[in-house]
């Protein structure tokens, strides 16, 4: 396809979506707008679990079976350092240690970090762009009935079992986008907008808590869609579901309309949640019912077809 | 064997004899005085050479093939790394890169060289001591026909090519040794100070050029024996016998002992070479003559058996 689309993504559900758009659009025309909100350090180098994800996926490098790493990783210098200290609750597997150890070698040469995430996508031959929501560091807080905690913490350590009442975006007030958003969006002319299947409280708010992003979503003269990481009243990936019923958001695409309404224009669910299409659409907000579970790559092409099509539809 | 000993040491040929004497000496009682002229900053984590090398082979994880790394390593670290930048000229293997950030993370939380070097010894399970020579950093330059050149990059990159005319330890005259030599030995009372067969110009010259070292050896009490790495005018590892050459020493076991004068009181000699002891004899200097190869650790043992008695036999 000729069109050329910018998305806004988190990590391992929407890098699906994110894939298969990698596919239908000619090289260069796709736009990765990732959070970065869950980015930390780790031994002391930064780690950026989204823009991984999402290298690796467009790369054709992904673990497919786990969604996230690398395939075909080996994990030689973990069992090692685990001799020297308990450093085992986050894994990097030795391939996947040289992006961390590239990064914080150009980070410490003066490289920013959109200009790293250019130059790492580069070798591994990725055509399109991906671009970190921001340069400066935005880090989740996960406010749990445990404390308040680092992302990494409440996500891997703690595998999620505190229960969420609350999630906050540290530093999203002084955050910029890289170059800005307005500037993306007028430089790059995307024919559409398409908002991933991720984790809309813990990877797209983070993207939305920036500065000039809701209002230039808000002013945005092309389609908005979103893909919904929900179907029948469940999440696929990860805890979703379980932190939308925490924050009281009742577990349906419904929530996900009401929370991009003040910018979206369209929303694919899957075909089983036909049913929500009226009360979705009572928000001014189109429905187009597909297929949204994504096994295979062409799953994942066909979605992001559909996508495409049902944003395109909406601008004409 | 009850004895207690303190040994000066480089890298692959002295840690051998140090296996040697380890798996003779009773746990704590071996002493290891490790060079850290070599050690540099490859990736941006701090790599120690010799201190490594030193620790594999008494943790017994050394591989005993290559002399230096840990046995049974991976590189798929490096197969990735070297998609992103031109790295490969120094190679870490997956488990040895533990080190390097294990070393990396606790110097930035402030611990010292010898901290470390402890801390990493004790999750190898070694029971003697290694002690890097200084906490303070001594840069080992090589003046060559092509420039003055760091170590690594006149041994590893240029591998040992350029025609060595001297050698400098940069920084060596305001390096301390950790706790001061002289406490080292008025500690530890060990009864024999052993010089490993590592290469003396480049291995143990800089341990010598710190401040109290040298003075130190010369007032000791106790017999001061060294291990020549020549055998029939050769060096059994690395260029030792080329830079003799090229800084017009013949390469010989004579002068070795005249490397040492000042402090040496014996020289271990392989017999082959038997014809040399009386001109080392001249120098006031006593010689023992046995098989100074090293091939499997039978011998590394009967070496250091026989390094111990002699060493006995002088301080009688």
């Amino acid at each position: 396809m000729g069109k050329s689309i910018l998305a806004l993504c988190g990590g391992v559900g929407g890098a699906k979506l994110v894939q298969g758009l990698g596919k239908t659009l000619r090289p260069g025309n796709l736009f990765v707008f990732v959070n970065t909100g869950d980015d930390f350090h780790h031994l002391g180098l930064p780690v950026s679990p989204d823009l991984d994800t999402v290298m690796y996926t467009l790369a054709g490098v992904a673990d497919q079976a786990k969604g996230w790493g690398i395939a075909g990783e080996t994990w030689h210098f973990m069992e090692m350092i685990s001799r020297f200290d308990d450093l085992s609750w986050f894994n990097s597997g030795d391939k996947d240690l040289a992006t961390h150890l590239y990064r914080a070698r150009a980070a410490r040469e003066g490289l920013r970090l959109d200009e790293i995430t250019r130059s790492l996508s580069r070798s591994f031959g990725i055509e399109h762009n991906i671009i970190p929501m921001s340069n400066d560091p935005v880090r989740t807080l996960v406010v749990t009935d445990r404390g308040t905690l680092a992302f990494q913490d409440y996500f891997v350590r703690l595998n999620c079992s505190p229960r969420v009442k609350a999630i906050k975006f540290a530093g999203c007030d002084k955050a910029r986008v890289p170059g800005s958003f307005t500037d993306l969006l007028n430089e790059n002319k995307p024919d559409a907008i398409i908002i991933a299947p991720s984790n809309p409280l813990l990877s797209i708010a983070p993207i939305l808590s920036l500065k000039d992003v809701r209002s230039a979503l808000q002013s945005a003269s092309v389609p908005i869609v979103a893909v919904s990481p929900i179907i029948s009243g469940k999440a696929l990936k990860g805890p979703t579901a379980k932190i939308m019923e925490q924050m009281d958001m009742p577990v349906n695409n419904v929530s996900i309309a009401e929370f991009y309404r003040d910018f979206l224009d369209g929303l694919v669910i899957d075909n089983k949640d036909e049913h929500e299409t009226g009360e979705i659409e009572k928000l001014g907000i189109r429905v187009k019912t597909t297929g949204t579970l994504m096994n295979s790559i062409r799953d994942r092409i066909a979605l992001a077809e559909t996508t495409i099509r049902f944003a395109d539809s909406l601008s004409a």
